[in-house]
């Protein structure tokens, strides 16, 4: 895609290959939608339309919209579907040890740094915080929690929240040793049960 | 203290009540020294120095170095040595209900909004995240976890911090319901039994 047009339009700084100009206005498109309209409200059509690209590329590049939100506004590099096909890939009682195993899979990769953003991107402003808010509820809330089957679904799946969330916080935000260092096994040996109690122990 | 300066002082903003200017600036001062020199490094006299007060009036008003850090660089309102003693004032075998409550206690006072604060501090500025490593384990690892005598205190103290710092963060930051909103006492029903495995249980 590099034609040679970056010498001439002053105004961009050159087309990259692989149409990384096109998903990159995706990307923004999107954050600007689901900020704008939420995750319900902002669809696909309307974001592919303000970027200028056909709507189909959207599956192609990011799988649908589950995966550009996940890309645009969580900062996560994997799309939501993947990640609940692998938190359900297994008997409910191990789903603890898949959370920690899943998160840490892809927040490891990078150091980190999505997580990081993140977290930045939630702080800085709340309309991110409620589009997170419901991007939750969909996914994660609807559709791990309902196969766990367990009673007060929507606090467990809260509960859980907040050790996922914790655990990112400690691993790469404020980066406090050893639990910054540990390995994944340690990781999946200290965490894994509580997670498993608030999804399907006794929680009071 | 209002003397009637602020007409003739067109730079200051006028003072107000109760020494308020020069608390301001004790904690502008404090936050520049802790992050530049660290938590040890920075001498309450160096910071009383700099913002012109006697360094007796740090005592007096913050309780100490460790209320000032507090204040100026975590945003809690609170002595962290008051918050260590609540902790450790009981069994140690009660010591994750202590937490849960002794926490949410401080940061439900404000409606979660000192938490949120400190989070966008420590994602803002690399120098805060280390202060506060050094200051975690200055204070809750030092005094709290070694009176509770278990074994692998550091990954324990740490643990403990996934679960707090999360809290913090599905509450208060993108306050995920029924969370956000529940009581203390289902707080403490739910997250109390995973911080005490933490802090005394089995971690693998």
């Amino acid at each position: 895609m590099n034609d040679g047009t970056q010498q001439g339009e002053p105004k961009r700084r050159g087309r990259r290959a692989g149409g990384e100009d096109t998903k990159a206005a995706l990307l923004a498109a999107a954050r600007a939608a689901f900020v704008e309209r939420g995750y319900e409200g902002a669809t696909v059509r309307s974001i592919a339309a303000r970027a200028g690209v056909d709507a189909a590329m959207v599956n192609h590049w990011f799988g649908g919209k589950e995966g550009l939100f996940a890309k645009a506004v969580l900062q996560v590099p994997i799309d939501p579907n993947t990640l609940v096909e692998r938190l359900l890939d297994g008997p409910p009682e191990e789903m603890g040890e898949r959370m920690v195993r899943s998160f840490l899979g892809v927040w490891d990769a990078t150091g980190g740094g999505h997580f990081a953003a993140m977290v930045r991107s939630v702080t800085a402003q709340e309309r991110v915080a409620e589009v997170l808010r419901e991007f939750f509820v969909q996914t994660l809330l609807r559709r791990v929690l309902a196969t766990v089957g367990a009673d007060r679904q929507e606090l467990r799946a809260t509960l859980a929240a907040t050790q996922i969330f914790g655990m990112g916080m400690v691993r790469y935000v404020v980066r406090f040793e050893p639990l910054a260092s540990a390995d994944v096994e340690t990781m999946v040996k200290a965490v894994a049960p509580n997670l498993q109690r608030y999804l399907t122990g006794d929680i009071g």
